[in-house]
């Protein structure tokens, strides 16, 4: 069995598990009480901080610790807008954010506030300039020199200074490594706190530049669940919302969760201890994947980009191919994968990470690899997966035998095969009522059959086809003539 | 070293220990993903919910893991509260509950909510029906029935029912049980939610009657730190607050805490199994304490419900002591205690629970025996308390010895003594910009000397004098004549 999954959670790391031990029998009393079991929790807490703090590279006194990354991310923003509510009442965040913060985000406009989402490239990273112009760097400062960029751009850095920005470290879903310490410098300049969700990226070594607020979620590096930590630096604004609490300076209310936080804060300093060596060796593993899968996998793409990635994590997406139904043959052959597919997700929606990025949500496999992993299970992984796509894309629920006579056991749907039985120039395929990769499979069928300059006219009502039919077209060559409705233009292009 | 601090934190049970052991194996993953890893995970929290809920009284999808009690509390206020928005917006509470339900009160008001405290006896109890009659009971259903009772009463019910009611199973400070039972079934009647905070009951059983929402802590039954819970019963409308997120069913937002919360089902299930062999044990040391205190130290006063009490919890008060030199005094004797005094609280302010009840709150001690206390420890406590009171009152900082030429060693204050030197009648002291006890000491000083009739006027700008004047006067039989600001005035009963 291989778990890799690391992204969504790590075993405990055995540094972890021993200061845990040591302070669940030192650590369980009310730090606040003044006898001798609450000083010796309150001095437990004091070392965490200090040796979490010296990790992230902040002072003690900034870092508190949360329930859980969620958390620090929630009242993060709250408390942030909610300090700067007479200067600025925009958030700015990149629309590639962790669920967390566009979930706060949203709770920041059921109050009033307006969000502002800056897009992203094909690999999922931000333009720091377009960010900065949506924060309103340069709208105040050096007078005309930079921020002309994206086409939204003028319009957004309206209305002044944004109260808060978010943008996180690395992306979570594709591992892009976003601009911070540009976007971080912009937004100092212009007055303007950038939070930063480091939850990925933390284990790996800490979030450089001008940040003021940071986030941080401790079963990410080999902490228990229930630790999170949220810095705020010296000389950010930041009002904490909800019942006042005293207990971590008033910004995490609730009893501390002592032996947690201890063994959160050990387990941090234990992976960045390893974290030089396991970055070069796990960036080369993920390369082999990066690198393989194509070759391997008919119709699959690798998201995400290439050099400014996280070292552990490698996503790709597979034409033709339900996600839940990969992630049970891979989990079937021993690989515990993630999944951003719609098909996967509780809201039946696709990602909204592969949805910004532009690229394939269909079949979407993240593979995050956790320290020590070795390069025979990558290679048992890579052996194993064109059978588990194959078995999957074989008995894809809800495509018809009889839709049109193609397919069969060694589907090579959308490639350049024959004009086959369509009777003219332009069809119509209805595939409503179906989800994904279903309406995809269906283009795909008869788009081969067609000439060239032939017209396949896709009726979908899966949201998900709104981002798969255009990605499919891009990976295919053939050509994405518009939307409109629930109707999709596909124009097949010779030798695509 | 006795640690007697139970309603604080308790150590983790052993059963708690060997569980999150096991635990910490197999349940670190995502429970939210489909691989074996996540799945794993899922069954653990699974298992701990019906064995909590089998604990609490409730279904398992109404129970809900939190990061603490009060995260439960607070998220459960807001929620029930926000769920009868267009029925209700006044909040009941009692004006002894814990400061987590009274801060949720305040974040309540900020928002245009209204709060009715409804206060307590000598005893520290509410009186159900003046309780019900807050809430709004007898306003609609049997017309003229009940509901006459307390002075406020009428008042209070004017508006209708109540958006949401907040009673203690128990009190934290003094152990007093309140008549949830009761009171649940008058809210039931009027239907209005009542929400049980019941962290320092449910160790010993379930909360009986027809009560809407629960809260509990599991650090409070020897689970671990990290873990709360929030019941909402079917039927109840509720609307969380902030942030949307998926887990726990939208009412406790981040990575849930399995080993954490694993533990902390299983402790609750072995607390449980010993409940009804501790109650009984404790029961009788507690009444030890109760009995023995006053005889042993002078001017010590015994506060909360002397029979509807909690099994392991005593606490009084000891006039012309500092609070927080007794913990400290007592602490150095081996016995970790805690205390409601003003003199240890961050806020400076007097006890909410001991005011409310109008008690004294000088030389605050709670005693909180964890399960297993041996009658010995007991014993050696109540040996060596009446040398701590002793070594406290010996050297109060900040009264002076010229104050009058009274005291010394082995103080006597406020009982019978002569008449001594003081010159009329009439006698004011000035005790302002002093702490407490300094002004009930000061005040206690001049009383002996005065003739029977005699007045003293004392200057006091200490909030804790409000409460503790009064209450002085209770205890020495003098008589409290009133208060102007910052000035009290007390007339000498002759033996007093």
């Amino acid at each position: 069995m291989s778990y890799f999954d690391a992204a969504s959670s790590l075993p405990l790391h055995p540094v972890a598990r021993q200061a845990l031990l040591a302070a669940l029998d030192e650590g369980w009393a009310d730090p606040g009480r003044p006898h001798r079991e609450g000083r010796r929790a309150r001095m437990l807490l004091d070392a965490a901080r200090e040796s979490a703090a010296e990790a992230v590279g902040c002072r003690p006194d900034e870092l508190h610790f949360t329930p859980s990354g969620t958390h620090a991310l929630h009242s993060g923003v709250a408390g942030a807008l909610a300090g700067r509510r007479r200067v600025g009442r925009r958030l700015v965040v990149a629309a590639v954010e962790h669920s967390a913060v566009l979930h706060a985000a949203e709770a920041h406009e059921r109050i009033g506030g307006s969000v502002r989402q800056v897009g992203v490239d094909r690999a999922g990273r931000v333009d720091p300039r377009e960010f900065a112009e949506a924060v309103g760097a340069g709208s105040t400062g050096a007078g005309g020199a930079g921020a002309t960029g994206g086409a939204e751009g003028a319009g957004a850095a309206a209305g002044g200074a944004a109260g808060l920005a978010c943008l996180q470290s690395a992306n979570h879903e594709v591992g892009t490594v976003q601009p911070v310490e540009e976007v971080a410098d912009a937004c100092a300049e212009a007055g303007v706190p950038l939070l930063v969700d480091a939850a990925q990226s933390l284990p790996w070594g800490p979030v450089p530049g001008s940040w003021s607020l940071l986030a941080g979620s401790a079963h990410k590096w080999g902490g228990p669940g229930g630790v999170g930590l949220l810095v705020v630096r010296k000389g950010t604004r930041f009002a904490p919302q909800g019942p006042v609490d005293e207990r971590e300076s008033g910004r995490a209310p609730g009893f501390e969760n002592i032996p947690g936080i201890v063994a959160a804060a050990a387990s941090l300093r234990a992976v960045r201890a390893e974290a030089d060596a396991e970055t070069a060796r796990l960036r080369e593993l993920t390369a082999l994947i990066r690198a393989r899968v194509p070759e391997l996998v008919p119709d699959a793409e690798v998201v995400g980009d290439p050099e400014r990635r996280l070292p552990h994590l490698v996503t790709f997406s597979c034409l033709y191919v339900d996600g839940e139904a990969l992630l049970h043959a891979l989990d079937a052959a021993g690989f515990s994968v993630s999944s951003g597919s719609s098909c996967t997700s509780s809201t039946l929606t696709p990602s909204h990470v592969l949805r910004a990025m532009g690229v394939l949500s269909e079949g979407n496999v993240r593979v995050s690899l956790p320290p020590g992993t070795e390069e025979a299970d990558v290679e048992r992984f890579l052996q194993r997966l064109p059978e588990a796509v194959a078995s999957v894309r074989g008995r894809v629920p809800g495509v018809r035998a009889d839709a049109g006579g193609a397919a069969g056991g060694g589907m090579t749907l959308g490639g350049g095969g024959g004009t086959g039985g369509a009777a003219g120039g332009e069809v119509t395929v209805d595939a409503r009522g179906k989800r994904c990769p279903v309406p995809v499979i269906e283009l795909a069928k008869v788009v081969g059959r067609l000439p060239e300059g032939g017209v396949v006219t896709v009726l979908a009502d899966d949201e998900a086809a709104a981002l798969d039919i255009p990605a499919w077209c891009e990976m295919t060559g053939n050509t994405f003539e518009g939307r409109d409705g629930e109707s999709y233009r596909v124009r097949r292009v010779a030798g695509a």
